[in-house]
């Protein structure tokens, strides 16, 4: 999970971009802060849950006198009509709060349900699926553990924790030789470096080098991927990308390699329908 | 557009969260600087562009020596393998911010795309589709934008700029009668109020009780939604809401319903897909 | 109340300003913290107070031990003597947070107060009094919550959240009538229309369009006012505005105008004086 | 002047505060941006000018195309009808700016004004008007400068630039020779000293100690004041303070006080009228 | 010690730069958060400790459940394998917390030691330390504490607490009386005005004029500064600056100077050595 | 080069801890702003210069009209008398930035020069000297690029980039082959393990393993680290680290280890003397 001061940073972002100053107008003007209630996240689609502590944590920074008993676990699977979480306390409270809770717990399990279905796809063979890089601005950090939720695992964070070297670095730098060379000489030991090749002959470059900690397989079709892990041998970790999705994914998986990223995991997971039943109580 | 105090914290925020400290290793490592290149916004799937300014002021925020030519402006219909943006400058910086710059158009043409298409459905009627306040936590604003990029209308952009009173207030309120006396007693004059009915019978009462600027019609099926049209009379906006789809939404705007609002167009518009061509030219 | 995130942030900014790094250099000076004291919030002049939640929280964040009691709350009439808070605790944290919350209490209190002197001159109408944005940069959200602790209303808190057509925007627009369409077409069905008026024919033109849901007379004499209200008839809110004064609200207010915004009583209001009595008890 | 990072915050967040997400929804809804105006800053109301730089750099945060001609500069005596400043570029950019911009100039004018009337009152003496801590939370560096502007001179910042120990501290302390001591021991050399007084006879105490470098004489009336004068001799530096006001500052300034601090300067100064006229040119 | 809110802010950053998204990859991986520990804080090397709230500060920032016992307390001398803190509670969250809270400790300890050091060689003299403006950016505030938990004094924090005209400002203002008459005319009267003298002449016309509080004697060997001493004759407080190390202090301090202002003790103090030692209980 | 945004922050920090809200009341009191002068940066030691860009920006976010010519660049050798880099422009601008940019150059040149001291003792062996995360908290990136100005190579940047399990994990994990093997199975394929063992015995166990990429030889002697080269046979890239110090690392490096980690080139570097001459032109 992401570190505690920025999921606060996050909340607090999402919180005053629906409340700004003059906060929610209709409870205010309705509630006079003694009417409790009892409410209940419901689940109205199965998927994977994930955010339900991002939730909580909105509720209470909302009202830190709110009680929420979580029932539902971020990485489960739960189904429709499920009950996630009961909030209890100030009906004012839960419902200046409800949207932006919902809001993260919609949208983070929208992927890691979306990162289970692809899963599911390839759970017959060794490969592992992974994210990139393609995530909202703003919640790299969240989506991504979002992806690990639905079983996925993580490429890096960012720019900063591990070397990709793209084609046009490779172009710029003179060739993959000159490139991996660079790189070696410039970067700590405790980078791992991993290459993008197109095609089977820069491959074989990659291998000859010996520099690479992993090679990206781009846009592969089926037949040259099945050549290219015959080729690795194991000797670097793999990594098929590009365009893959559900209906291509398995046949990529079974050739072999190591891990799969896809960016529409994060990128294009609808969000999964998730509400808040609330009953006034007093 | 959204005030450019605010956007220029959300590009900080993203590059942030992709650089950190240690920046772009990769491209550190590789370049030392002099390297120029020309790269080009290609857009790879056919819709309507959004964020085309962000992705230029984030190109900017990395590196103000750079030069960027819009060729596409948001809003407007893009096709494949059209060009919606040249820029020129340092290849190092052009790398370092590709990504933050994609994430923010994918996201946003994404949005305005799913939004034209729920309007292509409704164009032979007078219905106006609108969005709702389910948006990914701290990018409403952009995300309200995109919708009407891509020619939708806005609903509220939070709890307070409009009343809204929900099934749970009206309960704690005692009735709609109550609920309207006492937000017509509290609110200022330049707030509208809306009202969220599930049955003909509340609507009946909304109706007699003169307060309401806007009801929200709920989960109403085409036929009650056709009598409630003729209750109402043009006496209140009217906004269907609750599920609703591309499927849908025809036999609802052709009730002659004012307003139908959709989740959907914000929280579960998948990317779309646009990428970056570099040439390195020195 | 506006949103807590919002006021936290605006009682730690006014606690940096007062102590920025060196802290309370004369209190740290002369206790070693385990001095303990019992102080009262005292009221020096009668008024209506505000801000007593926002002084107990300034106090809170210098030091979450204090204990406080509230006595008088926001929005009651106060008079000389009165005390309307103790606090107990440390006798340097109670010093240390002193002028800060007293400077929140005096100048919302202030605030309050004239709010209800210009109130209590137009008691016997209908009229209401309301706000302007003219208020202190900052502090917009809780001025305008000392306004409704006095009795008055709220105009709309900022340039989002409702539309004002003014003089510059009409003769931009080239007259009342393409403003109005303009708008029309532009702006979310949640969101309020005024226009500001300056003659009786400009008026003819918004009652005859239909577009606008309030319309301010400005600077209008009684005369003008009164044949103003005459025309529309109940059919658009009125809302008078323009240098008016404790002297002449009451004439303006007969007239029957439904609101009358005063500046004065925010970027005017002179603090209401209120003083802490603090006894060290060991 | 305060520094200017710490100016670009505060307007920042005025700004922000005014425009939230949605931003100046009238003027982009009636505005393409393509409109151009010119416009004036008018004072209604004679007074001492003050913040003209900070509407400058309110304008410029807004639109940084706009261009400025500053006319009356900070610290000068304005009349009615004087232009202060002249803004020329985009109209829509000058009316989202607008009210911000006046909202500083109008509030910091009004201190610096009524500073000005109380240094006219005591002009025939040595005696010099000095603000207090009493100041608006979060704008206190600016209100300062205005009391400057205004011919006044700033006493201590905050907490943390002098030491001024006050009744409690004294009672707390085991009286005044205790509290000079222990203060003399713990403080940095750069610092200053100074105490507050209610009787001649702790006067007496504070001489006979000689550790303090300014003394504080609360509440005395002009009698006493010039006993204590003529005790002091001119051995510390004299400061007069508790309700001074217009009417009874200058009997005090005759008794050769050099001092005189009075709170209403910064927490009670009416705004100064300041408005803006603007034409469209095209 | 410096305000909490700003030590807040310095152990977030803190924490931030050692965690940002991911966090903690190691515990996380190797633990599930049930894991309990014991662990102490053990000191490796004779010295001052300094910093062991802001320790425990950022220990409870990580995990507000931990639970921390104090045992060596800020200013108070320590030695080898001493125990300075015991902490208990998630092994996940004490080893997250121990490389920051460390950096803290060893180097506040490190300045605070060093400054004994220099205290140590002027202790049978009147002389005393103090420190300067030559801090790390961002701990200015901690590091001036670390220098008076060593027993030393505090020079001003920042351009905005004292007057120091140095010998750049003389040569702008056409001399030292021009320059303490400029000065003297524009700061207030709890501001304390320090003047750099290079030579014995200058000295002289700073005795004349009578402006200044404290007279900062730059470079000056003993000789001279013996001379300077009696010429000064008490009037003025006296400070030694320029390259004293911890050969040259004594000599120093012996000729009857007020203070000497030392950079070394900040800008190049070497850490403490300090360690957590960690024992697995669960 | 840490990315620009942070850079900024760090600066504007550091700026406002100098200035608050008073800024620098010497310079406004004796410069009007018209003065101009020329300065420079000078060596007073012979070192390594890094910094110079952050000494750069702060001069420019100070006075943005202030021109900087940069003749000496980070990572290059500089020796007393040296001039830096030349500064023209406002006197009151330079005089308000000289010690804030000051001490960023002289911190930052103190850890380049150290760590290039360190590197001499080990330049005819193969042997790297990397830094560790014993750096001053906010300051890490800043540091770690003055470890690569000397010379140095970097070490993870924080918990987030790199797996560094250290003895307590591995007790807690139930030993090396559980701890490595629970890290393979979480950790994503972009990360690099790294695993301290502090006995040869540890080291067999790691090397049979074969999970680990780096492993840290700790507080090994000469001998026993030779040892531990042989055992390892280029296998895993090894790494020396505790307590080693100029007189030890010669011998370290000798036995062939790759890379050496010395917490006090960050920890306990002392600053460069570096001064800022300045000559008043106007």
């Amino acid at each position: 999970m992401i570190s505690s001061i920025i999921i606060d940073r996050i909340i607090e972002t999402a919180l005053e971009e629906d409340l700004t100053q003059a906060g929610d107008i209709t409870s205010q003007a309705l509630f006079d802060g003694s009417e409790q209630a009892e409410a209940s996240i419901i689940i109205k689609q199965a998927g994977i849950l994930c955010g339900i502590d991002i939730a909580e944590r909105t509720f209470l920074k909302v009202d830190p006198s709110l009680t929420i008993e979580i029932i539902k676990y971020d990485g489960q699977k739960v189904d429709e009509c499920d009950i996630a979480a009961k909030i209890k306390g100030s009906s004012r409270s839960i419902l200046t709060a409800e949207r932006t809770a919902l809001n993260f717990v919609m949208h983070l399990s929208g992927i890691a349900s979306q990162t289970a279905f692809y899963i599911d796809k390839i759970k017959q063979t060794n490969a592992k699926l992974c994210d990139t890089r393609k995530t909202t601005p703003g919640l790299r950090g969240l989506e991504k553990y979002a992806v690990s939720c639905g079983g996925g695992s993580n490429h890096r964070f960012g720019l900063y924790d591990a070397i990709l070297i793209k084609d046009n670095h490779i172009a710029a730098s003179g060739g993959i030789k000159q490139a991996l060379d660079r790189v070696q000489r410039q970067v700590g030991h405790t980078v791992k470096i991993e290459i993008e090749v197109d095609t089977l002959e820069q491959l074989a470059q990659v291998i000859d080098h010996g520099g690479a900690d992993i090679v990206m397989l781009d846009n592969f079709d089926v037949k040259d991927l099945e050549k290219a892990i015959a080729m690795i041998n194991s000797r670097i970790t793999s990594e098929a990308s590009g365009g893959i999705n559900l209906e291509t994914i398995e046949k990529i998986a079974k050739t072999g390699v190591n891990y799969i990223s896809v960016g529409a995991i994060t990128h294009s997971a609808p969000a999964l329908d998730i509400g808040l039943d609330l009953k006034n109580t007093k």
